[in-house]
């Protein structure tokens, strides 16, 4: 945790807050902080600054926060994903968070199991847990937007053309084709696969709707390791 | 598993293997395999290619092999990586022998702890097992060399020269220095810190053999998503 994050709830004033949870537990144990000390902290949503500890008990600690710093710039990028399974899927969450992804669909393809749908990893609750540790991570206090997208062929046909517009659309994908460009300032639209990787018809459909593939050479990536490593080379 | 490898104990005539072990229920429970099914292949250290299954039974099966092909190449780099947590290092383990790293220096650094240097993650099998996973879904057959250095100073001052030397020479590094260069073709010497980053001494010293600082930006990033997105920069 290099940025303590604070919710709308933890507020008592405009520049003071009381906490209670695992993020008490971590100034506690990990910074070990005391009164007096300073730390990094952020509004959910809103500014980033410092925080000064007032008090500091078993139960709470209270803070008093200047707030006047910007949060690092998002990477211009809608990422689609297809599904992951879920413990890849957390691990994701928070990398695409930490990373500055600023929005990030999560799609059905061919090759994800049925299974996969039914994980309480989904749960709103339980994304926002895991952005959150990415944001925390990176130093960021926006959450990026989480779009979850059941059907593939409704979603690609009818929503990813307005996405697309406007943008470098990409598909990572093997195989024969132009390499993954480098170091882009434009706004870029980018489809990563499942395990297995897409199918022909789905690497076709993404194609109409303005998704062209490249790939990132010979090695097959697990999906949290290719996400990083496109996002890296792109931006 | 993109990729079955075969051991040396494996092999029962120059192009028959016979397997018992985790690959025989991977091949059973995720392939579904049977008898006359075909499946990629790769020697430990050798050439890769396809093996037919000859033989499937509960305990073992018989296959046999066909190696013509060239594992794909390795990145022109050796990675010196401060010692990470437990957890971390079992999955950087994976990452680098996926991503094509032939060679992995783990050295300490003041913000190591030193109970990190105890995990049986770093007994030789354990090590093997990690950078296995990780060839297996990369579909190369090529373990990377990784080196223990636990002492900073000396590893820095007396070795890390003659490796440094004939190569770029970088330390990824939070802070105002150039950015991470692009792109690549030429050999690199990199090293990336601990969480919580090099010290100031640490740099200098670095420094002094040969590696100049350079930053990905303001998000901190865990270190297995630095060493992937330095890596995916730099190639």
């Amino acid at each position: 945790m290099n940025l303590l994050l604070l919710e709308e709830a933890d507020f008592i004033a405009p520049d003071r807050v009381v906490l209670g949870d695992r993020r008490l537990t971590h100034m506690q144990e990990v910074h070990r902080c005391e009164v007096g000390d300073s730390m990094r902290v952020g509004r959910i949503g809103g500014l980033m600054g410092s925080a000064e500890v007032l008090r500091l008990e078993a139960g709470e600690a209270e803070l008093r926060v200047t707030l006047d710093q910007s949060p690092p710039s998002k990477l211009p990028l809608t990422l689609v994903l297809a599904l992951p399974r879920p413990k890849m899927l957390r691990r994701v969450f928070q990398t695409v968070a930490a990373m500055g992804v600023p929005r990030i669909v999560l799609v059905n393809s061919y090759r994800v199991e049925k299974s996969f749908w039914q994980t309480p990893f989904l749960e709103p609750e339980a994304i926002r847990e895991q952005l959150i540790l990415g944001l925390e991570q990176a130093r960021d206090s926006v959450l990026p937007e989480v779009v979850i997208e059941k059907r593939f062929k409704p979603f690609v046909e009818d929503r990813l053309p307005a996405i697309a517009e406007g943008t470098l659309g990409l598909v990572g994908h093997p195989g024969n084709y132009p390499p993954c460009p480098r170091g882009l300032d434009e706004p870029v639209t980018l489809a990563i696969g499942p395990e297995g990787g897409w199918i022909p018809y789905e690497i076709e459909l993404l194609g109409k709707s303005g998704l062209q593939p490249v790939q990132l050479g010979e090695r097959i990536l697990r999906v949290e390791t290719a996400v990083t490593a496109l996002l890296a080379r792109l931006f």
